[in-house]
Order: structure tokens, then C-alpha cells, then sequence
């Protein structure tokens, strides 16, 4: 049986889906400088020498380094999107936030230099660019809102209150950026195991171990 | 009854217990200036000025930008770990939880600003400073996990893996200072009780009413 987590592609290479080479090459500059500097630490120097272009070239590409940050801030956050709704689309409730959590934990994992920094400087965002992603997040928050209430009808979980439920599973997920180190106790993979199943816990869902994939460990 | 959550001193101001005035005007403008421009964005000019004071009458104080946010984040993380500390002492492991989580996701929510700082800029701290900062949080994800491993040998809560369970746990209160706005759904207090309960699910907790507070919402 194909493991539905390992089968999001989303979840493998942030970068895969960038269109432009130079581009994506500018924004792994900027990231790399944004989280050793700060948003207000970097330069766009900063950026054109990480990315072995010339400041001239880089305008080519980015106006300023806010549209280097909100390219990076839309992508992360369109990529957790995607993943949400990928797992969401399971018509089983459980066994959708089963690989919800796991998925959505591992990618914090695996991601979290680009998660990090996309909390982090969201107040660096100009109006319009924070709007949008914003309006992404909102998506995300909704599509687990609505995974949850439609396990809570299903009876197949039972929770006090959806959106206390779903504001928890977002940060369990979300937070594991914040303190994830790799070469610690837990693979990326094995860390979202756990989650899924603490979370299943969280939801009081019923028999979990039905929705659980065979290599849940 | 008293409320244990209410009772803990720490939870209401953050700076009571801070000795001297003038450093308090200045850890509070400096705060202000870290959210609003980031540690690195933020000049000792810009402290200066938000707390009245001329840069020689700042230098009196803290030798540095870097000397202030060391103070402000072990003040940070010292309320966090006495207000931690004061609810592990309680006996009873699963009462302990329940307070546990509130006053710490109350916190979180009640003082977000401070922890927010705290968290985003921790890798501005020099060495020295970093580690006496590390030590801190060590010693709070100690508490916790010596408290859910006493829980889980009493057979009060049953949990695959403790650490999985404690870092799980101390997300779900830290995250909220990264989403938690005032003037929506719910006040600190009313979050900190949602996610007691929805702790009490993930930590597998038998009887959790029996350890709630009569004022539990």
C-alpha cells in the first residue's frame, strides 16, 4: 500500500514547483540570509551575493526585498495548502487528519528555515502581499475546520469545540519549526507519527487504529 | 475555591518583579522596538526614545541592544518556568496538568508580545547569553516531562512516548503568543481552559473532570 504522506509531492522539494531557476535561486539566498539576519538584517547585498548575482541582476527578477520575502511567504504557504487539502480530500474524516497531522508535522519538520522565517517576518509584509497571504492561511485554517466538524458529525470524533480543535492541530504542527533540530530523537517522519497519534487523542477520536497506515511506527 | 490559575502572581505582570524602574521603561520600549522592527532593525536610538531616556542614560543600564533582549528573554523565560513549576508542585498529577496547561497557554496569550520576542530573536543572543536562556527552557521541559512521566507511571494518563507527549504539550501554549490576538473568539482564560481540555484528550487522561476547577468554562 502506498503511503499517502510520502506520495505528496509537496512535501518532498519546496523549490520543485518554482518556475525560474534564477529566481529560486535568489529566494534560497534570501532565506538563508532572513534567518541568520533578520528580515530587517539583510540587504539586498546580502541577497545578490548569496546568489553569485550582481544587485543589478537581481532586480531584474525582485523590486526589493519584500517581494523576495513575499515570494517566499506565498510559496510555503501555498505548498502547506496544498498538502492540507491533498489529505483533506479523503472522504474518511479519520484517516484524513491520520495523514493530515502526519503530513502537515513532517513538512514543519523538513521545512522549518522556510516556515520559520515565513512566521516570523510576516510583519514585514506590505499591506496587500500580507493580505494575500493571509487569505492562504485563512484557506488552510478553513479546510481543517471543516475535516473536523465533518469528523465531529460523522461521530467519528468528538471535540468540545472545532475551532479550539483545529487552532491546536495547526499549532502543533506549525510549532514543531520552531524547535525542530534534525540529528535529534526523531526523524521528520517518525515526529508526525507521534503527532498524528497524540492529535488523535486531542480529537478523542474513536478506534484510531483503524486509519493508521501499515509502516505507522 | 481560589482559582490555582489565578492565584500564580507571575500570570498577571510581567514586569512586577522587575527591580529597577528605569529598566523596566527600557525593557519596555526595547520590547515595542523588537516587535515592530525586528532586533536587528532596532537601534539603541529607537529604545532610547520610546523610553525617555538619552542613549548615555540607557548605557548606564545595559551596555548593549544584545544586553537588553538577554534580559528581557531570561525574564520571559523565568515567569514561564516559576509559573510552570508552581503548577507541577500540586500532588496530583492529572489537577497538575489541567493548571498546568491553562496558565501556560493563558500566559502565552495574555503576554504574547514578550514571548513572541523572545522566541524570534533567540538566535540574536550571544553565546553566553544563549545558553543561560537554553538552560531555562531545559529546565521547563523538564518539569513537564518529569510531571506527564509521573502521570503516565500513576496510571492517570496514558501516553505512547512522554517526550513526544511533553513537547506536544509545551506547543500548544507557546504557539498561541505566535496566532493569539485580543478582541476575538476568546480570552486567555477561555483558550487556556479549551486547550486544558483538549489536553486532557491527547495526554489520554482518565476522569479529567475530576481535576477540573468549578470555573473550568
Amino acid at each position: 500500500m502506498t503511503d499517502p504522506v510520502k506520495a505528496m509531492p509537496a512535501a518532498q522539494d519546496p523549490w520543485a514547483a518554482w518556475p525560474n531557476a534564477t529566481q529560486r535561486r535568489i529566494a534560497a539566498s534570501a532565506l538563508d540570509s532572513f534567518a541568520e539576519r533578520g528580515f530587517h538584517g539583510t540587504s539586498l547585498r546580502h541577497i545578490a551575493q548569496g546568489s553569485g548575482l550582481s544587485t543589478a541582476a537581481l532586480y531584474v527578477h525582485f523590486a526589493s526585498k519584500e517581494e523576495v520575502l513575499f515570494a517566499l511567504a506565498r510559496h510555503g504557504h501555498a505548498l502547506a495548502l496544498a498538502l492540507v487539502r491533498e489529505a483533506a480530500a479523503d472522504p474518511d474524516p479519520g484517516r484524513a487528519l491520520d495523514v493530515l497531522v502526519r503530513a502537515f508535522t513532517g513538512w514543519h519538520a523538513e521545512h522549518r528555515t522556510l516556515a520559520r522565517v515565513v512566521q516570523y517576518e510576516l510583519g514585514a509584509l506590505d499591506g496587500d502581499h500580507r493580505a494575500e497571504v493571509l487569505d492562504l492561511r485563512r484557506q488552510t485554517e478553513r479546510t481543517v475546520r471543516d475535516l473536523v466538524g465533518r469528523g465531529a458529525a460523522a461521530g467519528v470524533l468528538s471535540v468540545p469545540d472545532v475551532r479550539a480543535a483545529t487552532a491546536a492541530i495547526l499549532s502543533l504542527g506549525i510549532d514543531v519549526a520552531r524547535w525542530y533540530e534534525p540529528g535529534g530523537r526523531w526523524t521528520p517522519d517518525e515526529l508526525g507519527a507521534h503527532y498524528a497519534e497524540l492529535a488523535a487523542g486531542l480529537l478523542g477520536m474513536r478506534d484510531p487504529g483503524r486509519h493508521r497506515m501499515p509502516d505507522h511506527g
